[in-house]
Parts: C-alpha cells; structure tokens; sequence
C-alpha cells in the first residue's frame, strides 16, 4: 500500500475504475466492510483518512476525536486498499478556504439541527475529495443516513460522475452501532447506549408485522431507551431527510442520543413494504473495544 | 462537430487533455479568442452553450438573454470546437436542486452586491460543468473579473485538479468590450456606452505614468462619464477582490454603468509595475453588430 499526501499524486495512480472510502480513521468493522466492498467493484481501492475540522461544531469534539494512524493503515492494508489518501491540513486548505458546499433542506432536520455548520463541513470536503480524486464510486455507511441522503443528492445536483454506495451498518454483538466514538463510552454509559440499537430493532419488528404509524413507530424507540431522553427520534424521508407521518416511501428511522457525555446516533433503513435494513452484528467484539481492554 | 445533450455522452468523448470554454451562447469574438486558445493548447475542444436561469438575478434579463443556436454552432465549429456541449434543463437539473456552491467574501462586492444570487448561481453551475465534464483547462474571460477571481479561487478550495486560464478582453474598435448584451443598446447607449472602457484606458494610461492612488485612478473612469452615474468603479485585489486604497499588489480596475436599461461591465487588471491588460479592440465592427445592422 501507498501513503501518499497531495491530491496530483493521488490522482497520478488513478487506474481504470477506482473506488473511494472516505474516512476520519480510527478504523472499525464497519468501515473494513466498505473497504472490502470496495475492494470487490474496483480496480483500485484508495481510502482518505482526514479529520476534518470543517466538519466539527465543537471544536473540543474535534481534539477528542480519537487518532491511530499507524494502527489504521495496517488494518487498511489487510482490507485490500491500494492507497490511502492522508493529506495534510495544508493540502487540504492551502489557504483560507471561502468556498463552501450548502445543501438546502436535507441538512436542516435531526443532525443538521443538532450540529450547527456539521454538514456544511462534510458536504465541502466530500466534494474536495470526489473533485480531486475522481473516483468511479464511493461507499458511504448507512449508519449516517441522513449524511448518505445529502452526499447522493449533492452529487446528482453537482452533475459528479460518481456513484454512491450505500453499505449496511456493523454493529456489536449486543447491537450497538460501530462507532469511533464507542470507546468514550464508560462501562456503564456502554451498558446504557445499546438501548439505542435495541429501540430500532424493535421498532423495525412492528414494521414487519405491519406498523405504519410514524408516531407508533417512533416511539417504540423511546420505550427501549429506560427514560433516557433522545436528542430526537424522526422516521424520515429517504430522499429529502424530511419527517414522514407514514412509512409509505423509501425511509429511515434515526435517532440520537447522548450517553455520559457521548453523542450516539443509530438508526434502521426501512421499506413501504415492511422490510427493513439493520446491519449485522458481529459474533465477537468489536477490535475498537477488544483494544481498549 | 458533435452537439451533445448529456453529461455521460459529453464524457465519453474525453480524451487525453481537454479544454472547456463556458458560455452562455450568443458568441462574439471574444468567445471566438477563447475557443482558439482552447485549440491550441488541447487535443478536444468542449465548448459548452447553457443560458442558467440560476444565475439571472432578474427573470426578465434571463427572457431577454439573446439567443441563436445554430449561429452559435457555426462560429464554434470554425473555431475549432470539437464538441458543443448543449445541455437541456433538464439534463441540468433533472430534479429540483437543492445544493449551492457558495463563496464568501469575493462575491459580497460590485456585481455581487448589485446581482443576488448571480455568483451562487454561477458557482453552482461552474462547478457542475467542471465535476461533470472533468477538464484540464477551463478557459474564463478577464472582462468578468470578479467572476475570474471567484472561479479560481473556488477551484482552489474545492480541489479540483483543472487550470483556469485567464483570458484578454476583446472589445469593439472604439474600445467598447465586447459583450452579448451590447445588441440591445440603442444608437444614442451606443455612443455614451463607449465612455466606460474610454474611462478605463485613461486610468491605465495614469498608472503607465506612476499613479497608484486608488482614489485617483477610480476618479480617472468617473471623468470620462460624461456626467452618467456608474453603478461602482472599483480598485480592487485580484486574488480577494476587496477594494484596495493603493495599487501595490496584482488588481482590476472594474466599472459597472446602465445606459438605456442595459447593464454593462468593465474593467481593466492592473499590475503595481504599472503595466496593464486592456485586451485587443478589433480593426472593424464585431460580428454581433455587424449582424444587427
């Protein structure tokens, strides 16, 4: 595998059909998966490690943010990538960046209202990243759904030539989504946060038994959550992120939730017809707890 | 020549380097000096011909925006283009777009400040043909010099790996700049018309002698006037387009003035050695007159 720091060099080694997996690193199950799917459809696989401050409304959220490069590149390796892409701040912001990518609507609901600026940072450098690199297709985790409905709808607006993979989500034997942020979480705070996967579950159980009231569907999230009060839960609009009274369309039910002092979010892809998309779960746990142990 | 109608068909027919040249249609020389720099310096020639609705502050200039395609297809054609890119609004905009590119700064001033929304629209729309078609070089007139400061600066921060090439104005042999709205002047707009770039070569023949006050080399344009209020006459830094007091860094001396209810735009860039780029007049009438008469 290839580290290299500017996008002409990047860009140099560029072959065929090329798939990106763009990251903010300290790698998971969840995105080896994206790795090795990416791996699977293209010629060449590159993965962009960057923590991008743009994207970080709380900047004491930007310096927790956890960080193993070396760590990283070797489980990136073993996954089948060709080239990681970890460009300094100064190649990626050469100079006072006054260019900013704005989606309208999408980015206004649940996260968006939560995380003032959030996705304008990720929309902006998803775009520097698509637009450097020019890759044939990019995977993104379902596990930010609302993130994935902005990034394909961007994409089309912006008339980029890429294709955007949705990947289902990997979650901890008990269910809780993978997270780089998990191993914040205190033994108690963990013990708490699986109420969060354990609401969607369910919820997605009454849509497969026939549940279409998006109030009814909601709350069964919040029954699983032992009083703990979400930021929000919200059926949503697969295309347009906006709240839906009905599952009658394409949908995703998210939420958020904040667990000792860890902001959580989780969420289940689910279809007009019942079924529904909640990941898998791994048989052991996950390497991001196994190290901290 | 092939006209094209989608972004995929566009793209198939890429090879090795190619360069774009935008434009709204209703070609004049200007565009015609654009397109052969483009053939000199490129194995394929894209021309695009896309009148944006986006970035027409006012609907009615957007209805009255001349337009002739099949003229324009002939004169592309003998200057060398290889493929007219001619995208319906719906190839464009093939559901309603919910993403701006926005530059902050830059586009607060002059026309930014007399047009809303004409710089996110044209932001917007560059950035789609440039992800879209994926060219080397994009060539941009000097005479749209806050829009060149825009473009190059956004293309920075959004990392795109094309050149934006900078191109001289060419202007009527009386000095009046060439432009698609110039049709729509009237025999006695046509005469005052002339007293703008009239202003501007007066002020370029100041800093040929030393001048490099701001305010002395704005006021040398107002002189000119013949009594018209222009709109903004403007000493302003080529890299931020900020107004600057002194010429001490790279500039552009931009003018903007409605005569008869046709807005028009000027300018000339400036270096603090003193020299200048006013662009070329023509030895006779520009086509587009020529054709009206």
């Amino acid at each position: 595998m290839r580290i290299v720091r500017t996008f002409a060099d990047c860009r140099s080694l560029v072959i065929r059909s090329t798939g990106l997996v763009p990251t903010l690193g300290f790698v998971h199950e969840g995105h080896l998966d994206l790795m090795s799917r990416c791996r699977r459809e293209n010629d060449l696989v590159i993965s962009s490690l960057f923590v991008n401050p743009l994207q970080f409304n709380d900047p004491a959220d930007f310096d927790a943010y956890p960080r193993k490069f070396d760590r990283d590149a070797g489980l990136m390796e073993e996954a089948g990538v060709d080239v990681l892409f970890a460009p300094s701040l100064e190649e990626m912001y050469p100079t006072e960046p006054v260019t900013a990518v704005v989606v309208k609507g999408i980015t206004e609901f649940m996260e968006g209202a939560h995380r003032p600026g959030h996705f304008e940072g990720v929309a902006t450098v998803v775009t520097k990243l698509l637009a450097g690199i020019q890759p044939d297709r990019a995977y993104f985790g379902k596990k930010d759904a609302q993130q994935l409905t902005m990034v394909t709808r961007m994409v089309g607006d912006l008339s980029m030539p890429v294709e955007i993979v949705p990947c289902s989500t990997v979650r901890e034997a008990d269910g809780l989504a993978l997270s780089s942020r998990n191993v914040r979480l205190s033994d108690e705070a963990r013990r708490l946060a699986v109420g969060l996967s354990r609401g969607l579950f369910h919820a997605a159980d009454l849509v497969a038994l026939g549940e279409r009231d998006g109030a009814v569907i909601e709350q069964a999230v919040v029954d699983q959550l032992a009083g703990m009060s979400p930021e929000y839960v919200t059926l949503a609009d697969r295309f347009s992120a906006e709240t839906i009274a009905r599952l009658d369309r394409p949908a995703f039910l998210a939420a958020a939730l904040e667990v000792g002092g860890v902001r959580l979010i989780d969420n289940v892809w689910l279809e007009p017809d019942g079924s529904s998309d909640l990941g898998r779960c791994l048989e052991e746990t996950s390497i991001l707890h196994w190290e901290e142990r």
